[in-house]
């Protein structure tokens, strides 16, 4: 590896936002599961998470040109196993979703420690999933069509937070734990 | 047709954007012509652009879920036809693409009349239509992978436009002429 490549690892790492994340509750569509975990690689999160009852899931498709290795996914049996899990880690939980309390994406601060839920093509978030989170997010649309493609969605919210956190400075100090820093660093400098 | 639909689609004729479009470079995937086709119904573009040698492609698709009804595509044959169409159109010609001369997305003035061009997953945008065009903007990427899914880099590009164009009010005036309106009016409210 040369000193380049290695001085990039380690910027990006150090870059990774360990409160900003993507649940998916049901995609699995190859090309949606590729294209969102692209997306998450470029606006630096570190980890997203599946819901499905799935076991077996592809959830790292080839087609996803390599984020497979940069991005992690955990799987979750259940809306309430997932969300105990995010709020242990102290992240608040928005669904992508359309309904009387939901906030346009502009006007969110994503520089909170946030979870953003999003759903299948055509049942969209379970009910389950909205009720027990803590509000609903739109990207707002003035055409005819009702929905967005979800990783098109997931992108344009994930971008609006990348927005906010440069703003911020938050791509410039490192969150992400020692431990885990040195091991990915080992990980994918020597593969 | 109820009076509500009908002011509906009098409002979203009005909102529509004739100076702002996408042109898809050999971009052949049926999911991503579909996810791009339901962003420019979202951000009121009202025609978009297809350069490609393949006469019968499929350009909208099923799975665009309607949208293929409420935005046309316009296919070109080379480089050279669909600039010299956009430009009598009096748009300037934007690439999606990474080169030295290539703007934040966020800088980018989209208030002017703008054409996007955009790439295959593989190929990406060819160098003909990149050195005739007028300029190359690219969305920041703060991770390893190379590039975005051509329908989230299109979709990103063109909220920003919605968004600079929502704060000009550019919304609220029709730019559409008598005759489409008219035409269209009829087409979508009695089909
Ligand atoms: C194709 S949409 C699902 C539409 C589904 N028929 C419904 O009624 O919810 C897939 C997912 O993308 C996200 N999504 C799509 N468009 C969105 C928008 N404009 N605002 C927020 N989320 C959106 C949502 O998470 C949604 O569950
Ligand atoms: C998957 S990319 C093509 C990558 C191709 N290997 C290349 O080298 O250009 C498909 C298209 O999406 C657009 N695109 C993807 N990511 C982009 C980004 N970060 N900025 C601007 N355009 C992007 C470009 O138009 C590109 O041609």
């Amino acid at each position: 590896m040369t000193p380049e490549r290695f001085e990039k690892l380690k910027a990006i790492l150090k870059s990774r936002q360990m409160d900003l994340t993507v649940v998916m509750e049901n995609v699995h569509k190859p090309h949606n599961l590729a294209a969102v975990a692209r997306s998450c690689d470029a606006v630096g999160v570190f980890e997203t998470h599946a819901i499905t009852e799935m076991s077996n899931l592809v959830l790292r498709p080839k087609a996803a040109s390599g984020s497979r290795k940069w991005v992690g996914v955990k799987r979750h049996g259940s809306v309430d196993e997932a969300y105990a899990h995010l709020r242990s880690k102290g992240l608040r939980i928005l669904c992508a979703h359309f309904d009387e309390r939901a906030v346009d994406f502009r006007e969110v601060d994503f520089t909170r420690p946030t979870a953003i839920v999003v759903g299948a093509e055509l049942d969209g978030i379970t009910e389950e999933a909205v009720s027990k989170a803590d509000g609903s997010v739109i990207v707002p649309m003035l055409g005819m069509v009702k929905s967005l493609n979800v990783s098109v969605a997931t992108a344009l919210i994930l971008y609006e937070a990348q927005r906010q956190r440069l703003e911020r400075g938050m791509y410039d100090e490192r969150s992400m734990d020692d431990e885990t820093y040195h091991t990915l660093l080992f990980e994918w400098g020597y593969p």
